[in-house]
């Protein structure tokens, strides 16, 4: 899929890490710099996707791993085909509320699901896409436990556990690591001003954003 | 996916070829025999498979063509799952109406999808795994849509026009020239009864079904 570009920045991280204040917050600003913005999230953000999140997130099947996974890409594709390529066509910078990284924290590293699935289901549905630039919030999982709970919003992810959540975190830290160009770690126990900050600054270092 | 073995049988094949009345009648003989038959369909066959087949052919969504195949694939791995590997591991012979070769026909052949991206979600979704037979009911797609038309049950695959449905109609009949060790074309405008016994023949012949 050839996809002309705006700007795409994802947000990724655990429960709790303040991923969609800190994209309200930078969509805010970059709309008030006078850059068109669109702020979105997965699973969903187009009405397929959106259907199959409600049958991901909300529904009684246990998926099996395999078709799990196809399902989240199925729903990236479709967000990609009808959401975010016809916004960076149009110029404005796509924020993205989780994206493919957090299918390879949660599907692989926190639920043991074999890294070569996600790479090649990666590269069938976003064949030579990727993010401009990927926040990651970098949280204990201990403390995004407590905010998650603490929002009274318990999903199936947020049931899983603490050794579960420890790989997830540990699988975002390490994606980050292994992608320099495309990541940067933000400290997510930073009050919001200063976390907002630390974001607004990747994204003039990066991205030469206004802001 | 390591799938001890019973039988596995698919029928394919056009719009109102008589796959369900033959899956039907086959079952029926073999458990007649004494088999254990299960007889299921595509998509579908479980019940987050069911729910995938809902939003691919009752709902509003017109799907990105890569997204379209890869929830198709999807519901395939979660039948091949939790319908067709338990019962083949109980000994069971499954009998199941459509399979991957109609979205090769349908999506590949018909709507012009890379059959790459087919062959890559096949062994995503079916490492290792195929069909022991698969009965291909060759029909003429005007003589299919007529039937289908007289059933009363358009659906979005039933709107598509005759040159549609042409191009699936030659895509199964190369799927059975090029895979000759696994399919059976049979010629579908036989009546019910002789087309019966030259499925159950082939059954015999090539598994030796109890027919």
């Amino acid at each position: 899929m050839k996809v002309p570009r705006g700007v795409f920045i994802t947000l990724e991280g655990g429960e709790g890490a303040g991923k969609t204040t800190l994209a309200r917050r930078l969509a805010a600003a970059l709309a008030l710099a006078g850059q068109p913005v669109l702020r979105t999230r997965e699973p969903g953000g187009a009405p397929g996707a959106e259907a199959l999140r409600a049958l991901l997130l909300g529904g009684t099947v246990a998926w099996d791993p395999v078709a799990e996974a196809m399902l989240m890409f199925a729903a990236r594709r479709e967000h990609l085909a009808k959401t975010i390529a016809p916004a960076l066509a149009a110029g404005a910078w796509v924020i993205c509320d989780r994206f493919a990284d957090s299918t390879l924290a949660y599907q692989c590293h926190g639920h043991g699901l074999d890294p070569s699935v996600w790479r090649v289901l990666y590269e069938v549905a976003l064949p030579g896409f990727a993010p401009d630039l990927t926040l990651v919030l970098d949280l204990p999982p201990e403390a995004g436990m407590a905010r998650a709970a603490a929002r009274g919003e318990p999903d199936r992810f947020e049931r899983l556990g603490p050794e579960f959540h420890a790989r997830v975190h540990a699988g975002f830290r390490r994606i980050a690591a292994e992608n320099p160009d495309r990541c940067v770690l933000l400290d997510a126990l930073l009050p919001p001003e200063p976390l907002y900050a630390a974001a607004a600054e990747a994204l003039r270092d990066r991205l030469g954003a206004p802001l």
